[in-house]
């Protein structure tokens, strides 16, 4: 295998599709994301996409059963007006070049089913420990952002003030160059932990915009459990000194 | 040379071919197995492969001439229902890129001899001194999974956790994309040594399943030579704390 | 995206162009020269350049909508004898072999321009910090030392010793192949800091060699800002021991 | 500049050529001797290869100007049997592929001159200050391996351990594939220094082995200068205990 290779199931009808895009990346926020709306909607997976570009690895599953890395891409056939594709996987590209090469490829299905707009999910660092439930944007055009405003989304000029590097990044920079309409809903979060706290806050943004119902049960329970976990951070946090307390969770999520 | 370079002998006539792989690794199990077979066996080298995704290496062989790195494919015609394919080398690939062209060419073989099982051998590195003999499995399909474990097999749900990386894992991976059976056969290892004796256990199950005798005197006896050289080991380690026995074994190998 | 790819405005005429190269590096000296000529002259863009060889990154604007990184091409048509090509960017090329790509591309340009003339800016870090406004000079043929030596660029036998990397370096040294005179203008800096100051002298000798003027008052005042920091650091510095003062300062810039 | 790039003069008719590599590397003794043989004997430029695959940079020269680094090929046409191309350069590739694509590209080289047998030269570095002129050898059959020997040059089995890496190893390896008798001669160096001494030794085999005269007065006095410099390194040595002696002339050559 020396391209990028996609495997397909019969094409399905869609109308008027969303994007949704929620690869692995910081707090693993946006595959949490596109996970559980895959898993509570019941999409139906129509893409398999492999590339030398992922690491050369395979997945040991439960049942001792293996599968190659790859990318993933459901359908979702809505009663509402718009139906959705949902991207997920195992990895991002290992290279820069790659990450061009598979965001191409991306926007190449998007044009196929006349995607009109892309929801690119991630999680925002912030290096520590975060209480509220914020969700910051991004857009490639001013009307998009008016819009997100309405929704409750947060824009703060320049930031992240590093961009937006990866899959999420680029797919809004390369969808700017085709004419499509693309987004990214970034939780803040500490960048230390997994973190379905900030999931669920991008998940509650996204299902307004989309205005689809989808059960937060499973991303709930989840954030609990980690709620605990991060509570007894803070607890041996306290028996400590103030300065540094950030310092020793850096290496736990 | 900027492609993949392979050198052929005339094209032997093989029944039923069964391809083994015991390129370098954890242990390097998988090498020490499959060149003890070709060695035993007397199986004919029919490939050397040359790849620009190898180290610009030459090796220095005793009688002062050089070879360049590569991986080499043998032939043994049993007298039993099944020929086999043997491959083995000094290298697997220096990127991952060239890890999925190099599998990726692998299997153009195997499909050009019509190879209907791949027994892709590893070791799997567990951190600390092993000692009972376990081979751990992993396969592409779930009939694959039963009948190992009929022979002994182990599976683990989930483990080896990383999942299985390199030529070992891409082989699994992309046959599967080709309707090809591929097993992995890891044998569990401290991961700190050159491991004949999980060589051992792994040529023991492989043996079994090939149904066919390989005279296991030499690895047997390069299994003692170590187990002594792992007594001393353990001797040393005595005499210290036990929280940094380990530790003080880790760049031996 | 797995080409670099360009995106033009309708071409303009233009007389006897020259081009300005200022992408980031040492200082981000080249940068800010060519920038602040974008600014004050009035240039329009004429090109965006899009590759796979930069990160993969988008950069977020003040009001929330983000844009691909990129390098841009300004043409400024001046009352003079010759009109400008001005080339700006986010990055140079993220690999080795990108830049001997991106670098063919951007001569490719001024050979359709018929450009003969390249000015490539940049800045020499030294070490420590610099009081004297001097501009380091190189050149692809002789006859260009010696007019710049006119001009009060300073030449110094195998200075920069490590030679110059990246873009201003091989749009010299893949000029001279193509038969296009090509200067680099490095204004010496500390390296440790962004420094307006050093950016203000290449833009003196430059505008001297164009036979053009341009309002420094921007970046005047930049230098002005930039050397009370300095001043500050400088004061810190004298509080400790000579022999430390450098090191201290290595890593604000 | 996507591609190795070859510029060439008239091509000159020589008579049964050899092939000597003198790239940089360990000691830069390969270097040395190759760059002095151009010198001594007015040897003739007649290609200058680029590549993508050296490093994004020029050389700034005594007089200002600037050159791309390059590798270039030298031609002496000798009175006697045989004439010489000598292969010098800035730099080895920076990349294993590269490696690889350009080896290929100077055995074409090698074909189209009919060249018959290469001389690759370089050091290997021993981890300590060497006393003796020792050259090791390898070969890429066992014929040349036995007419070194009677020239003196050393076989040891092998040595070097880690095989030969880069240019040199890789000529070899290839040459043996395209049917061309190749040599490595080694001049054995502690790899802390550039060993003009170690390269004078190297000189010395090869003046015998090609059955020609070379000046050896320049190369002799770099030697006496570096052996002065290795002197005093061995007084600062012997105000020291003998166990860390190495360890602090280690990053000095």
């Amino acid at each position: 295998m020396i391209k990028t290779t996609i495997l397909r199931t019969k094409k399905p009808r869609l109308k008027s599709p969303i994007l949704v895009e929620g690869l692995p990346g910081v707090g693993h926020v946006g595959k949490l994301v596109a996970e559980h709306m895959v898993e509570e909607l019941g999409a139906k997976k129509i893409m398999e996409i492999y590339s030398p570009h992922f690491p050369p690895q395979v997945i040991v599953q439960d049942d001792g059963t293996i599968r190659l890395v790859r990318n993933e891409l459901y359908a979702y056939k809505s009663k509402g007006k718009q139906d959705l594709l949902i991207l997920v996987g195992d990895h991002q590209s290992a290279t820069n070049e790659g990450h061009y090469e598979l965001c191409g490829a991306f926007l190449d299905i998007a044009e196929e089913f006349k995607v009109k707009r892309i929801y690119a999910l991630g999680g925002y660092g912030v290096g520590q420990l975060v209480e509220t439930e914020t969700v910051l944007g991004a857009a490639n055009n001013i009307k998009l952002v008016r819009e997100l405003k309405e929704y409750g989304v947060e824009f703060r000029a320049n930031e992240p003030g590093g961009g937006i590097v990866g899959a999420s990044g680029l797919l809004l920079g390369l969808s700017e160059l085709r004419g499509i309409d693309a987004v990214c809903l970034m939780g803040v979060t500490s960048g230390y932990l997994v973190d379905p706290k900030s999931a669920q806050a991008v998940l509650k943004v996204l299902c307004k915009l989309l205005d689809i119902d989808v059960d937060m049960q499973a991303l709930s329970e989840r954030a609990s459990e980690m709620e605990k976990i991060v509570a007894k951070l803070r607890e041996m946090e306290e028996g400590k000194t103030p300065v540094s307390s950030e310092e020793d969770l850096r290496y736990i999520g």
